[in-house]
């Protein structure tokens, strides 16, 4: 799960209410009495969580173009199947591989001992021995005076917070992202930061990292945080030297897939109710809560549609994206292979936020369809799920599309402790509880139903907007 | 922390009463009053978290006999000073040296991945790669027919119970010291096992293990929980192979220390009231929990005594016990150097199970001196602790010499929360409650200064045992 900026594609869609005013959308009755059965039978069922198992058991980690990627690409494919999709392929999307080898770092002289840290993604290889320089904050490393770090290693020891909506990973990941960048203006050998995380615990949290053009790459780790905890201690002491060895890099173009099964639909199959998560993982953990629940709940959402004796009018189109993690590379190639299709996109929601229970309800969809989301909200009411109209975005995923103009609503699932696992080695199935991933999974599968039963339209139309911002 | 044999020494220590009937032995009202004031001051005090956290930051991981072991001796002994210790010397403590230097693991084959685990204390090194086999319980692999794993990876996955008294590690440390034999016997190549436990993070807990006279020694290891619980599904699926490599084992001899400090008593100061803990620790985390606390809280609790205008009539020292994680090298040491000194202690306690609250009193004196106990449980009381006859032994490293007679005391902490983090990397600072600490402070400062201010003592006599039993 990365973070990317919502305003635009809202204020986009927003804007859309003022081109037409269509006919109002609704759900025929007989749709919301099916949806309710299938709630019920779905919150009863495993599979969810079986998927989840499976793909996290069988495959374990998937870093974006490894081995166990193309693994996970099988895996996704022979699923769908098994599943009883009755349409599945896949579609091919490239990006740079980035290669993690090892990593160590340790405290030297005097207090010497060792520090767990991981390599964030993009960082480049190298040894690194030097005294470290600590900033509270990324403001007060971006205010450093260009050379003043020349020969030392800057360690940001920003403490995330904890919130039931993640909102502490705004900053968390802003530090990830742009900390070795103002590291490097300042002259800095190396890059340390207090993981983005919310644990207290050996496990540093990775995930991915840029460099502004123009400069050159430094290795760049984050720390656990009783690492952190640790070296702060230290620094209060005196100076501190640490050698830092990651083994790692950018090695060539990799291919891996966007993975699609479709459950057609009765009377429309060629419009689709998309849902969806990302198969690619961090390396670390075996991508259980990021994202092995995002696609083993809007899978099994799929699946349990397809059961149904009355299938919806459209189309129920679930998607395992690729290669999330290092820059939205599936949900880009998704929209532009699509986007010609965008209209016949109804609406669209991504899980990739863990697989704690969904607690509130949006869609971004212009008013002449907030009916339809209101009776679609009726049906979650019972899961525990508030209709929140103004909260909430898409998934990270389906936002290079839904930039575009696709229609989108948000399941927003309780974060709480997502942050304490997320991108560290923690991320493994135990972390996952079953009830709660069945919650999920009826929520995915009360919204597609009745999305894809809708009569009328959630505004999808192509806007003429600059391409998506990093 | 280990488990040695408590029945021996309390039914030796019974059996004293019947030698003589003494003078009950009885607590002046002056010094239960004293005590009470040192309770509410030590309560109040941090010094006890301060040493603690001087220890692990500084020194971080010690392995007996690395060289931070040494350095963690300079340590203690420059600290006794600092806190105003009256006397500080070491005492010579020799034993093998066992040294880790890398380990990993991987499932090979369709569902490769690696798996962390981490390399039990005096394995040998090797490399295997074989098909595991798993058992549920140590019985179940004890009752495999020699021959029946050549060639094979045995695996215990017992799961070991959380319990406030610490229980289930009768039975996980079992698996760790007696599995690799039994595996041995049945003819594997390597052992595995889930670790002695009860947590669900990937940090693997470590731990001396021993290889059963005339048997060769395989490479031994234990996996973090949630890697066992992914191999027992993977088991599931169908034969795993896993290949692993450990790069460990025994080099020479190596010699620490006991580092003992003491705060002299006013009127009987060649009579003793000893306490201490263990310095050395297993090297993945920095022996906060296992045991830092047990050297901090007990320094503190002599510091604090030294600094009362009324001091107890008995010396107190506190010992800084020499690699216990591997046989109880200081505690055994501590016995031979001392046993014709036994009747000069008065009472011991020692602190190896945490950080957590301590909620249980008792000692093993004989009947005379329970009066005196009583009164030391009085002063407890208001700290949550109660009187609890019959429950409970020393501390491992007091354990060799109370076997030979010296009278002992228990000061029960909550280890509800301690198998978490014993001897995993994860046993940090941050793990270690202030306020906890300061009610042990608090503890065992009264226990001291009242077992030093006793008139009459607590039946320390040297009794003609066999030696002890591992």
């Amino acid at each position: 799960m990365r973070v990317v900026p919502w305003v635009l594609a809202t204020s986009l869609l927003a804007a859309g209410t003022l081109q037409a005013a269509p006919r109002a959308t609704a759900i025929p009755d007989k749709a919301v009495a099916a949806a309710t059965q299938l709630r019920e039978h779905a919150l009863a069922s495993n599979l969810g969580y079986e998927i989840t198992a499976s793909l996290t058991t069988e495959v374990g980690p998937r870093l974006a173009g490894s081995e166990a990627d193309a693994r996970a690409v099988k895996w996704a494919e022979a699923k769908f199947k098994a599943l009883g999709y009755d349409k599945v392929w896949l579609e091919e999307v490239r990006f740079p591989k980035w290669e993690r080898r090892s990593e160590h770092a340790s405290v030297v002289g005097t207090n010497a001992q060792p520090l767990a840290l991981i390599a964030l993604g993009g960082s480049p290889a190298g040894t690194v021995e030097a005294e470290v320089v600590r900033f509270a904050d990324l403001a007060a490393l971006e205010a450093a005076p260009a050379g003043s770090l020349v020969g030392k290693i800057a360690f940001i020891d920003h403490r995330m917070e904890r919130a039931r909506d993640g909102a502490g990973y705004g900053m968390g990941s802003k530090v990830r992202s742009r900390g070795p960048s103002a590291a490097i203006r300042a002259g800095a050998a190396a890059y340390l930061m207090r993981s983005a995380g919310t644990d207290s615990h050996r496990n540093p949290h990775t995930g991915i990292t840029r460099f502004d053009a123009g400069l050159t790459p430094v290795p760049s780790a984050a720390l656990a945080t009783p690492d952190a905890d640790q070296l702060t201690r230290l620094l209060a002491l005196g100076p501190v030297r640490v050698r830092m060895a990651l083994d790692c890099g950018w090695n060539g173009e990799a291919v891996s897939h966007n993975v699609v099964g479709e459950i057609r639909g009765k009377s429309k199959p060629q419009e689709v109710v998309l849902i969806g998560g990302h198969l690619d993982s961090w390396d670390p953990g075996t991508g259980a809560i990021d994202d092995g629940a995002g696609v083993g709940l809007t899978m099994a959402a799929g699946a349990l549609i397809g059961q149904m004796r009355q299938r919806p009018a459209r189309t129920i189109r679930v998607v395992a994206f690729a290669n999330e993690e290092q820059g939205l590379y599936g949900g880009k190639a998704y929209a532009a292979t699509h986007v010609n299709d965008i209209r016949k996109h109804q609406l669209a929601a991504e899980s990739d936020f863990g697989a704690g229970r969904i607690y509130a309800f949006r869609s971004g969809a212009p008013e002449y369809a907030q009916g339809a989301v209101k009776q679609i909200a009726e049906v979650l009411a019972p899961l525990g799920i508030a209709h929140t109209p103004g909260e909430g975005g898409p998934g990270p995923d389906i936002s290079p599309f839904a930039e575009r103009g696709m229609a989108w609503a948000s399941l927003r699932q309780d974060g709480t402790d997502y942050f304490d696992y997320h991108h560290t080695p923690d991320d493994t199935l135990d972390k996952i509880d079953p009830r709660a991933l069945a919650q999920n999974v009826a929520a995915y599968a009360v919204f597609a139903y009745l999305a894809a039963s809708a009569d009328g339209d959630f505004g999808s139309d192509l806007k003429a907007v600059k391409p998506p911002q990093e």
